[in-house]
């Protein structure tokens, strides 16, 4: 590969595995990093940058190219300056509070055992305190895609390396939406995974028990494949907690989405970006998922108390001995708003969480039923000089569809939907209970995919993306659903709450036969092998192996699980019934399927 | 039943209904209990005693004995005055604090529907604020078995009621061990329940995030019924979640029990409840449990957050109002207490929990492969001079057993374990992982039965319990086991391999067909539903509910997992046979079972 070539090659892993593949070096990969750093000229992107003889050695002692054994081979990334590197200077943005990492953060050290090459250490919102990038004294890294606008915060630089092209993807934290806002600014990937799913070991707290790590990435396949090597159980966080992390898959058919309704979005008179959030749902509904209005009410409320209520007292925790002894050490705004933990006592921070946990019931209440929401990530933009006027009020307007993820325990995906008409990016952010963190990638795929937006700054396109093969991994058992289990019906939160995903449409083998059972509801087919039969449309989900006994538990006479043989020549477990028992009932073989039975009865 | 039988007659549950069951009646029963609390000469104990005439009236409404319908049927108890009845006053043993209820609490209305009666509310230490039972202003009741020490607390009311035989269980509230403490003083069974199990809805707070009620019975049988009746998830009540309450079971053999190591036990030089203590170690041993020796210093040191760290602030933030604008209205030792939460930030709260969260973390490990804890209830007895002289100091070391169990969401259950050398009570207390409390009950029951204690200070002898059925646990499911899976034959080791137990033999219901598959080694039946059947001779194992998708996926074709009728009434998970794979196969039905068949062939 030539050095013009070189220069044009997409940073996305899939094609530098690509160019690996074919006899590229991972060390003129790492020196074209530096070029395009150089070339990028904005020196308060990062505030340590490696030197390029390491990252050069590094790459030269990679063991030979195996994308299988080493995920993440030769692809280079950076980290937000307050996550620990092992040798080099952890800032968090505030002069007097850096020092000298002893050692790799749990999750960068898990990156690097999978062949990734760290670059360099990006700035941030002091103490990651703040949704704009401004408020570092290192300056503010320009907006990749319009210097007038604020970058985002507080992960500014690792968002911005992502969007330019200099690496593949960057680490960020997020509390308050640090991972996702700037992702949004920036059209680009923020994976905000599920809290206890990445380690905080060597992470400098803000709210230590709302803090991630998070992954931005040009694509949601990259951030997926970064997160699935990070995810792994810390025995020394306390937060941290074994989350699923399996390969990325199709999204299941026919999902429930909701959205803020009418009475409860807010984009600030910004009609640009409430016409993109509309043509944002109506891609998902193109896709095939049920959009659900939800009043937005209990989650402004949750948001609400980040910064008023008693997690700003976790900020303090985390820097106290600094802000007593050297208040000017704190950018001023930092400062004002850490200081707010003054007026709070021990008493209203248990007041404080008796509030969350409330509202947390009434958001569980409003989720009840729907798979995800989806939210506009950003409501509006701003830019540095919004924030030179008002340094307080734009930073939490940002915030308003990020502040209550992290007080609710739930996971988050922000995904670029192409330009506004402005030229703006779109972007939402799906959002899913915790442990759900690949049902966001498996939807937020098809959205990146299907926005056909461009890659952050960058001008790259996608690449096509090789259809996932819809598979059970090692713990999961696959389970053919023939009745009301499958995506859409009655029981399919049978499924999907113990953990199931859907993988694939087919048919059975032609050698069953299909009857309505007597008895319900909800009505429930009767799958039964005979002499003489047809093939049966019926789904194939995944469910967690340790799962499969609370599932059978559930299933009633005459109904079991056996041997179901499917049209490919493979059988898999599934839904059977007792013979004796369609006896008499009606036999609804011809309909071919039980979704196709429903569908021609009388409403 | 003459009057002189009724004065007799226990009130254990058993007792009380088979008396029912012989058509005594519960009016006669409400006016023994109230004979009783004359009798028994302590105004101590109740703050409210309910309208006899009330009693009477509500035990003649009840509809015709039917202990299945109505599991708590006559049963007459006591509320701590904590918690809420309807129409009766709440004190929380604060007379400045008292208001009328307007509702029964979830809990106590659950218990009234199953048929038991309310008798009066009872004494507490202040605001639930203490383990002794002499900080209320209403009096102290006296220790059911000897008067110098103290009742213990804060639930020290209902123990004692429950103690002297005046009711058959109450409820008290278990924040820092005060459902357990008065327990072990009153030689009772006190069930401290996993947080979330019983709705906190009517209960007047202490910690909200550790609070619950919990329940005093002479019997582990009892206190068991009790809770099964009252667990049950609130909507209303943001800390209630879903907990298993099977029925009472076996415990499973061989568990592995932690105690505290020679290290760390502490008796306060009280030798005779170290020996106390090695007799119940034994006890355990000689049951088949195997006893491990644990450090228990992260177990104390969480203990010792309870007052001295941040949760002391939630007691403020229960009654701050209250407190801001009377202190005068508060015990002084109660008022010292909450007091202290004063010195406190909210910053100082966050970073209690983030050192309770390390430390669970050690917790965690030290109970790693341990199925529960058994620790001595407490530590020592203390006098009531003890508590003029010092009115703190004993009060911790009574919480030396039991201040780290709500810090570390276990469940516990106090158990008398019959009288030490000097004739004072024993008691231990098992603890386990939340919602493991049927694994305590199990457990318990059989101490208690086997300890040979009277009950409370009764000299009432444990009624005489039926052998619980052997069943499955909450963990596992019941497994009808029909060919070469059972016990001896080839594919046994399927089952064992995977954590199967036996648990019993018996036979399905006439329903079924067996044939012997063509096919194998080895060889295999199929049960088939059928119009005309037979009872067939079956296992029923119980296997680990997250090895059952193990198990089922090494169960091929023409056999799967469905539900089997069984002789008793009752279905469980079983194996069957698709119908159309025994036709032309051998019908060996007339065997009466895959055994016997077996039998049957030539060698």
């Amino acid at each position: 590969m030539d050095k013009t070539s070189l220069t044009d090659l997409p940073f996305d892993i899939d094609r530098l595995h690509a160019a690996y593949a074919t006899g590229l070096s991972p060390a003129a990969v790492m020196a074209e990093v530096h070029a395009r750093i150089a070339a990028a000229g904005d020196r308060a992107i990062f505030l340590h940058l490696r030197d390029p003889a390491a990252t050069a050695d590094e790459a030269a002692s990679l063991l030979p190219f195996d994308p299988v054994a080493y995920p993440l081979w030769g692809i280079p990334f950076a980290v937000k300056d307050n996550i620990d590197v092992g040798d080099a200077p952890t800032t968090a943005a505030c002069p007097d509070f850096a020092y000298l990492a002893q050692a790799d953060a749990f999750v960068v050290a898990r990156l690097r055992a999978a062949g990734a090459i760290w670059i360099g250490k990006t700035n941030l919102d002091q103490f990651a305190t703040g949704l704009v990038g401004v408020r570092s004294p290192y300056g503010v890294p320009r907006n990749a895609l319009d210097p007038a606008i604020v970058p985002g915060g507080s992960s500014s630089g690792s968002a911005v390396a992502v969007a330019r092209g200099l690496v593949s993807f960057a680490l960020g934290t997020d509390t308050a939406g640090s991972g996702r806002v700037p992702a949004a600014l920036n059209n680009i990937v923020g994976l905000k995974p599920s809290l206890g799913a990445l380690s905080a070991t060597g992470v400098v707290p803000a709210c230590r028990t709302l803090d991630t790590i998070s992954i931005f990435g040009l694509t949601v396949a990259d951030a997926w494949r970064a997160y699935r090597v990070a995810c792994a159980p810390d025995a020394d966080d306390p937060w941290s907690r074994p989350m699923p992390a399996p390969a990325l898959s199709a999204p299941p058919p026919g999902q429930r989405i909701g959205v803020p309704d009418a009475a409860s979005i807010e984009f600030f008179g910004d009609t640009a970006q409430a016409a993109a959030f509309g043509t944002a749902r109506a891609m998902l509904q193109a896709m095939g998922a049920t959009v659900v209005e939800v009043d937005f009410t209990p989650f402004y409320a949750v948001a609400q108390m980040l910064y008023d209520g008693a997690w700003v007292a976790e900020r303090m925790a985390a820097v106290e001995p600094l802000f007593r002894a050297r208040p000017g050490a704190f950018h001023p705004v930092t400062a004002r708003i850490i200081g707010g933990a003054d007026r709070l006592s021990a008493a209203d921070a248990f007041r404080g969480i008796y509030r969350l946990a409330a509202l947390r019931r009434q958001a569980v209440a409003a989720m009840a039923g729907l798979d995800l929401l989806a939210v506009p990530t950003i409501p509006t933009f701003y830019s540095l000089a919004d924030l030179e006027a008002d340094p307080i009020g734009p930073n939490s307007r940002l915030g308003t569809y990020t502040n209550f993820v992290n007080l609710l325990d739930m996971c988050g995906l922000a995904v670029p939907t192409g330009p506004r008409g402005d030229g703006r990016p779109g972007s939402i952010t799906l959002l899913a209970r915790p442990g759900e963190d690949a049902r966001l990638a498996a939807l937020g795929a098809v959205v990146q995919a299907q926005s056909g937006a461009a890659l952050g700054a960058t001008g790259w396109a996608l690449p096509a993306a090789p259809a996932p093969a819809p598979a059970a991994l090692p713990q999961e058992m696959e389970l053919v659903l023939v009745g009301a289990h499958m995506s859409g019906l009655p029981l399919n939160s049978q499924i999907t709450g113990l953990g199931g995903r859907f993988l694939r449409r087919t048919t059975t083998a032609p050698v069953y036969r299909l009857f309505r059972l007597p008895g319900s509801p909800p009505a429930r087919p009767g799958l039964v092998r005979a002499e003489t039969g047809a093939a049966i449309d019926v789904e194939v989900w995944a469910l967690p192996m340790a799962q499969v006994g609370a599932f059978l538990a559930q299933i009633p006479s005459p109904l079991g699980l056996g041997r179901v043989d499917l049209t490919d020549g493979r059988s898999a477990v599934g839904f059977l019934a007792e013979a004796l028992a369609v006896t008499g009932a009606e036999e609804i073989t011809h309909h071919g399927g039980w979704r196709a039975y429903l569908a021609a009865q009388p409403a």
